[in-house]
């Protein structure tokens, strides 16, 4: 018999009020929840009744001495709770009450309180000394239903290839040797190339799919068997066949797509230079044409106008060179130019030199090299031709007249590049967390002296903390890549100008984003996250350079904040600019209706959770950073200050611009895709990761938010609060949803991923 | 002859005035020494003189119109502007007006505003239209001089060891295979040893020079060497070595300190099991004392007790074992015991298995191992005895009786190793920071049109911003760690727990900071910093782990603010807590008063750089954090919450005073470092370092400090402002700073660092 003051018909209630009040985080929509319970409780007596109510004040709660004797009333009981329950709290009420008597009638009702309130095992893990017989994860949503939203329309093509990627051949493992690891590499691309994996960018005539998305799926899902083999993919068939699929035309599509489609033509894409790696226009290599030979002769002018860092530089026998195009003593410009670098008894050809670069931190599975050229002469037709051509009587030609306009649409028709690298770092952050949920899920380490087992390190408040987040931002960032690829791919939208501003901002946040969690995964497996066998390190190693290549990301926040600025581009020096501020000022001015110290100060769950509420934050950081470095660059400009200094003194300004782009853009995306998911229970699934994802991001930025006056300090209290909560809630879901990435088990090796 | 409605009186004045308000920043001091020089200057007409004093109004700022007319003036010149001249802005202005007029006189007063505001290269550099010509760097400070004051006392030792590194068999070379690598290693550790290195903290009677200090000097040189050899140091004569001369006795220093400082018994320091790393309390190896024979018997239980990650595992023959001592069949706790793992033909001892942890992701020269002990029989002399002994009648001894109090006393002598890794991590940034700075202050990356060659990528501020608050960091920390080590080193300080707090907080917060640096500086360096042979690479590999052993940096900081909170610990569940609580209470007011709306938008410089407004940043959130964790302990107790639960509840808030308080804990020391500098000029140069790790410390930290109304929007504004300027000013003399790391010329090998 257990020791209570409480009538049966009360102490049922005290389970759920002890976990409601040790927090203090009651919403007035979850005071109402409880209520109606109370309400429509025909057990109760009137006066039971009002004191259930007097409980629920959130002006006057309940006093510390009343809590703990509801506390002793638990805890004398000696009841275990049993987590695999279907309601554990309800069950655990229910046994409650039956030890004080076994006919005391129990309120059903009471589920809805524990469901409603999203009440899971860590909220009172950590509260009743009654022994928790626990469960590590729950079941309710299942990962292959994650996995198949996620896979959206290729969902067969994606599958074929995560079987096809059990071949023995790509099989992981550990080479230091890089010679060893790039034939290892060499002979997978093959495989690849051999099974029509190469090709599925390319057009059907050249044994391809004509289907970029789909490339780009494999792409990311590549990396989960190595990163070496991801980029070798990437620059044999995106770059170096890329580049000739659009810049190249008819002839040169005839003649290389399907060589290069099977592997049997290896090539580089020679676009970088040892002095020039962000800064492409200021590269030095020369195209000169020749006359009257009707040729074109590549040169490397002087010291570090090599070419650099080149992938395939060791196996290729054809380079994509990016050269200063010369016509008749005219540059035109950057233009590429194909160059065979290689016979056909694999043996440099004359002018042509080439180095390994080496070991590097990571991708030694990747032959790198540097090249020069040395008056190589090849035919005018190796010239890629599509936005500017030499005619047959030695003048050069272009549709587009403006170089710079030139330079940037042929730049831009290889930004699909960009959106990969994106997508296969992101997959480096789903495999890191995916080791790292799974590792928390058995590793156990301190706990309370009167339980026998330790806790999971998963269910510790700061391990939540530094894991679900990135969790909920890789749902987001994957959604937000494929809307943007789908949007890349689409040949209705000529113009690619936005989506290149997509692309640059999304790839830098989404790079830097994988390597930070990849580093938190790390260290969150402490020392075994450190051997090379549970993966981790290497994709540390891999990854890293991918906050570089494709664009350097602060080079491309830059890049994307101008994109964003461009209306205002050709206005800052003229009367114009005042109509342009003018649009724009009037847009901050209606978002600025709302923001009052009331809005400031909202903290109700009902406001926090809303998606306006997220999106008009977004939106609103977005247009105010646009507005003021928009005024800043104009106030230079008029003090005299040249348009290139002014942009230069901004600078710090226009990577926070960028990074606030891209969050909204992310965020919006993702919010429309989650409107799209037919089945409620998992939208509501993938509109809880939305909704942390949006949470988190005003929690880092809330020193902006809070400069501005936007939240007051109760509401920035309340969201870092709801932040922990949002966590607790996924915790038991955190299985399902590293399994919904759907990493194949054969690629899953880490020996603690087991 | 140049265009201007200027006379060369106020013409002088011009370049001044502009770099001054196109940046809009200037403070109340700053326009009284700019008044003062109008003041002075005798050639000025009356109303010339108003005409400059109306120029300096901050509530009526002049035109941008007339700011325009200032420019053009300046730019018609065609003057080139030196940079290596002694005041390269003073000399710029008297050859403008020179060339107005050959005989116009000059103020020499000018000097007084470009050096007292500070005026840097870069805050002209993106303003003139006019060719500067620029130096890369200054040398107004000598990096000799700099690490002449970071040697202190041990200088003579350092230069010596550095020198002695210069050895060609520490010479770096990429290896790939690991068992080559550790033979490297290991014979690097002998030459160490041969030359007196390895007994560096040991007494003289067994060759050493009872120096800690200096040892952690070594310890932190030595990483510039290579990372596996530090750590390889830091295990053998550290922990092996380290474990007997602080747990054991007289015998046993005897038996052992001088042939493990010659290098002739290498050890292992085996505390970690596979199933317990952070909480070494619950390791499961026994060491149960056997009456009859008078030994003790060292056994691993069960799977995941055997020892785990063990440095020297391959090379050693001795182990110092920690396990649970068993006498009379009661359990004492955990002890330290020596057992020989490999006889003199380096055959394994019967009943110990040894495998190879493998490959890692970095440190791979160092031989990482499990150990397996099978009822393996040792002397019950080979129990390091100091604080607890099995006497010669068998029974248990120890003159702490507590066991709590014990085990942490035992472990609390092997603190000085937690703040050798974090200077080694410190070493692992400088390193960094010094290739990134160097590869900054050749590379050029894009430019004006109308420049002939690209802009350093030193002088873009982003790159400032990225490169010179962590090189503030790297000087304050390293103040703070050798401080921190004379501490722990001095033996009249016999009550050593703050000194773990202290070093606990800061291991945590500097392994962090170091491997955010070293990725900063990895980027930073684009595609170079990812080649091995320009050494970041290596450095993020090996500084990686530092976050996690000798004590995880979320465990650490837990337990820093543990030991924070530690004088209410006794009283959360008395009457006492309230007195503990109102002392508490009434600091914070104290701190209180000077916190009005007036102080928090206070954004003079003057108040931003005084040390007093630093500290009392610093000191004040400390406290209310404090304040506000054990205010929410102490609520959860009285709610009826267990003690061990209720810490469990405010697990993130924990870490975030742990961080807090390290911050504080730095900055006061370092200010007070500085101010036993004797050079003015360096001194100054060092409260200049501190005074950006504050400013930027609160930058980073805003957030909670708008929050808490410490400060506004305004000030928030400001000091974000100070911070990119005193990056500016700081950008001439980067070089001399990272010089003054004194990072040997034979160790930095990296072909970008040139």
């Amino acid at each position: 018999m257990i020791q209570t003051n409480y009538p049966p018909s009360i102490l049922q209630y005290l389970p759920f009020f002890f976990v409601i009040w040790s927090d203090d985080l009651l919403s007035t929509s979850e005071i109402a929840v409880v209520k109606r319970t109370i309400e429509e409780d025909q057990n109760l007596k009137e006066m039971e009744r009002e004191t259930l109510h007097s409980w629920l004040n959130r002006e006057k709660p309940p006093k510390a001495n009343v809590i703990k004797s509801w506390q002793r009333s638990i805890s004398n009981s000696g009841i275990k709770l049993i987590e695999s329950d279907a309601h554990p709290l309800t069950s655990f009420s229910r046994k409650l009450i039956s030890a004080y008597d076994a006919n005391a009638s129990f309120n059903d009702g009471l589920t809805a309180i524990e469901t409603n309130l999203g009440i899971q095992p860590n909220h009172y893990h950590h509260l009743f000394e009654v022994e928790v017989v626990s469960k590590k994860t729950s079941d309710y949503y299942q990962a292959q239903e994650i996995d198949s939203i996620l896979k959206g329309r290729y969902s067969k093509e994606i599958d074929g290839f995560r079987n096809f990627l059990d071949d023995p051949i790509y099989e992981w493992s550990i080479i230091h040797d890089k010679e060893k690891f790039r034939q290892k590499v060499l002979s997978q691309l093959k495989h690849l190339s051999q099974h029509g994996y190469g090709a599925i960018a390319y057009p059907e005539a050249y044994g391809g799919k004509n289907a970029m998305p789909l490339y780009a799926h494999i792409f990311e899902n590549l990396l989960y068997a190595d990163g070496s083999l991801t980029v070798k993919f990437g620059v044999q068939f995106g770059l170096f066949g890329g580049s000739i699929q659009k810049l190249g035309s008819q002839k040169h599509h005839d003649r290389y797509l399907k060589d290069i489609g099977e592997g049997h033509l290896l090539g580089c894409f020679a676009m970088t230079e040892t002095g020039h790696g962000s800064n492409v226009r200021g590269i030095n290599t020369t195209a000169t044409y020749n006359l009257e030979e009707d040729s074109i002769t590549i040169h490397t002018p002087g010291k570090d106008d090599n070419k650099e860092y080149i992938g395939n530089a060791l196996h290729g026998t054809m380079a994509t060179v990016f050269a200063q195009l010369i016509v008749k003593g005219k540059n035109h410009g950057v233009h590429a130019i194909l160059v065979p670098i290689r016979d056909h008894e694999n043996k440099l050809m004359p002018g042509v030199r080439i180095e390994d670069n080496g070991y590097k931190l990571g991708l030694n599975g990747v032959d790198n090299g540097k090249i020069w050229f040395n008056q190589v002469v090849v035919p005018r037709e190796n010239l890629l031709n599509k936005y500017g051509d030499i005619l047959a009587d030695g003048t050069y030609n272009s549709d587009i007249k403006n170089p710079n306009k030139r330079f940037f649409t042929m730049l831009g028709t290889l930004v699909g590049g960009r959106i990969c690298v994106a997508k296969g770092a992101l997959s480096g952050a789903n495999m890191a967390l995916s080791i790292a949920v799974k590792y928390a899920l058995q590793r156990r380490q301190f706990n309370d002296n009167l339980k026998s087992q330790e806790d999971l390190i998963m269910d510790y408040p700061s391990h939540q903390l530094r894991l679900t987040p990135p969790i909920a931002k890789s749902y987001v960032y994957k959604a937000t890549l494929d809307n943007l690829m789908k949007a890349y791919s689409d040949s209705g939208i000529t113009d690619k100008r936005k989506i290149e501003t997509q692309a640059a901002a999304l790839k830098a946040i989404i790079t830097w984003f994988a390597n930070d969690t990849i580093q938190e995964c790390r260290e969150a497996c402490g020392g075994k996250g450190y051997l090379q066998e549970n993966r981790i390190a290497d994709l540390k190693a891999d990854v890293d350079i991918f906050t570089t290549f494709e664009g350097d990301n602060t080079v491309l926040l830059q890049l994307a904040a101008k994109g964003i600025l461009s209306d205002f581009n050709s206005e800052f020096n003229s009367s114009g600019f005042s109509a342009v501020l003018k649009h724009l000022s009037s847009q901050i001015r209606d978002k600025l209706v709302t923001i009052n110290p009331i809005y400031a100060n909202k903290v109700d769950k009902e406001h926090l959770y809303n998606p306006k509420f997220h999106q008009h934050a977004f939106d609103y950081r977005t247009r105010r950073l646009t507005y003021s470095v928009a005024m800043r660059i104009r106030s230079y400009i008029k003090k005299g200050i040249p348009t290139y200094q002014a942009f230069l003194k901004v600078q710090t300004h226009l990577l926070v611009l960028g990074k606030a782009y891209s969050c909204e853009l992310a965020y919006k995306t993702f919010y429309e895709y989650t409107l799209g998911i037919e089945d409620v229970k998992y939208r509501e699934l993938f509109q809880k990761l939305g909704c942390l994802f949006a949470l988190d991001e005003i929690k880092q930025d809330a020193s902006w938010y809070l400069e501005q006056g936007y939240i007051g300090g109760t509401k920035f209290k309340a969201i870092r609060q709801r932040v922990e909560r949002l966590c607790t809630e996924l915790r038991p879901h955190l299985k399902s949803l590293v399994e919904g990435y759907g990493i194949p088990e054969h690629c899953l090796t880490a020996p603690i991923s087991d």
